[in-house]
């Protein structure tokens, strides 16, 4: 079965599936995206997905390319015509093609949608999550409003690959008061030496992750004590547990830092509780 | 006649144009671009361009999608084609296509060329430089990298816009010593209060603006005393003249910013002989 992508309102092959050279998301990262996990055929976490990708349309001043009700249709149908079961979907919107020039267009000019499904090995990530996986940490390098889902993604993509390089999973980017931030592309997570689960709070300095935001109700629940505090490198090397969040894997427990075991260098019980019920209540 | 552009080795319909979805460029802004001025059918500054182009790439780590001389035989070629006697050709460069992933892609993965040319208005910018414009100021807000010209736009698409939206031609970045940066999309300069011409030195929190490159050699030549120091707003507001430079147009008075006059609200006289000499000199 050959792929399709959706491109502005058609479905066409894959390989074939193009932008304009003057799409503003090529010339100038002036659009947002979002990726959707695909379980059994189903979206994960539809709802904030599209809340968050509608929060960044607005930051932006994007308008949406089609109905809210409609993109939902074309993620569905996108998924389905490429016969994922367990995957991801990823749809990207950009302000739309017109002359190069950084102001906007004018208001006539269509943003572009595309959107694409791909499967994945899940068992790829079980396998990861048993084993525990490594972060390295950067001094924090983006702009100033990461929570904009935008595709100006070179300081992740560069940090993403400091961390390949270093034999790593992820970057944990650090901001000029020795805060992690988050990671190049995942939530950054600890339970700290008192046993509190932690992650930063909301703001201009990191993106609302959807995971992240599912994590917290429940985790009360588990009966773990959950705090949004930022932590420092200093204490996630102390914590004893730390963990990433995405949606396309859930969690995956941390149990490097910097080169330096996590806790026993295990991955932690409160870790695995928290990936079982993010899937569990899905 | 036609617009033609150049796509990875083919000279194609400039409304067909196109790269492909998965092109890093599109998804994660992971490439580079250059803007050099045309005159009178010839590129301007050509050398220093192709260096700038030669240390973004080298800092990204990504490739030559071809050779640098045959990178200059197809901007010649583009110009020569879309028959552009005063304009701009436009060069970038992404790390390639592949699947969507943030690390970089297989060493085999050819990097994406496209090169476009275009007429410009040049009496428009003349009228401009009569009159001079004005700029507003915003806080910094874009990422560690600014020397590297990326295509990591968007926090200079949404500067720019926030200046036409306030009826003015550009938007100054103050960093958090309240220091000007410099422009959107352009150099900032100012001859302050003592008569010297002064713009930031060169760091990762600038572009190497190639116009930039060109004006402070022949200061001296003209008897402008000139330093490369950074300066603030309240300076730039008590300065006798002010303006911004760029390939696109060389140089463009600033007679208004924030609101308030420069000086006694004219374009001034060192900033005229500036860009005299720059265009006589190329």
């Amino acid at each position: 079965m050959s792929r399709v992508a959706y491109v502005n309102g058609r479905y066409v092959p894959f390989a074939r599936a193009a932008v304009a050279i003057e799409d503003r998301g090529f010339q100038f990262a002036d659009g947002v995206y979002e990726v959707c996990a695909i379980r059994d055929g189903v979206l994960i976490d539809e709802e904030p997905h599209m809340a968050r990708l509608a929060r960044s349309l607005g930051e932006l001043k994007i308008a949406w390319p089609i109905g809210e009700r409609q993109v939902r249709h074309v993620m569905r149908e996108t998924v389905r015509r490429n016969r994922v079961l367990d995957g991801l979907v990823y749809l990207q919107i950009s302000r739309g093609v017109a002359r190069r020039d950084h102001g906007f267009p004018a208001a006539n000019v269509k943003p572009t949608l595309v959107v694409t499904a791909r499967a994945l090995d899940i068992g790829k990530y079980e396998a990861l999550n048993q084993k525990g996986v490594a972060v390295i940490t950067q001094p924090e390098s983006r702009w100033a409003r990461c929570d904009i889902k935008s595709t100006g993604l070179l300081a992740n993509v560069l940090a993403k690959q400091a961390a390949r390089e270093a034999g790593a999973f992820e970057c944990w980017f650090v901001d000029r008061d020795g805060l992690v931030t988050e990671g190049a592309s995942t939530t950054a997570w600890i339970v700290d030496e008192h046993g509190v689960l932690r992650t930063r709070a909301l703001s201009h300095a990191i993106l609302p992750g959807v995971t992240r935001g599912e994590i917290g109700p429940f985790c009360r629940q588990l009966g773990v004590n959950f705090e949004e505090r930022a932590f420092s490198i200093a204490e996630a090397k102390r914590a004893r547990e730390a963990f990433i969040s995405a949606a396309s894997f859930g969690v995956l427990s941390v149990t490097k830092i910097d080169g330096q075991a996590v806790g026993d260098g295990k991955p932690g019980t409160v870790t695995a509780r928290i990936g079982k019920e993010y899937w569990s209540t899905r």
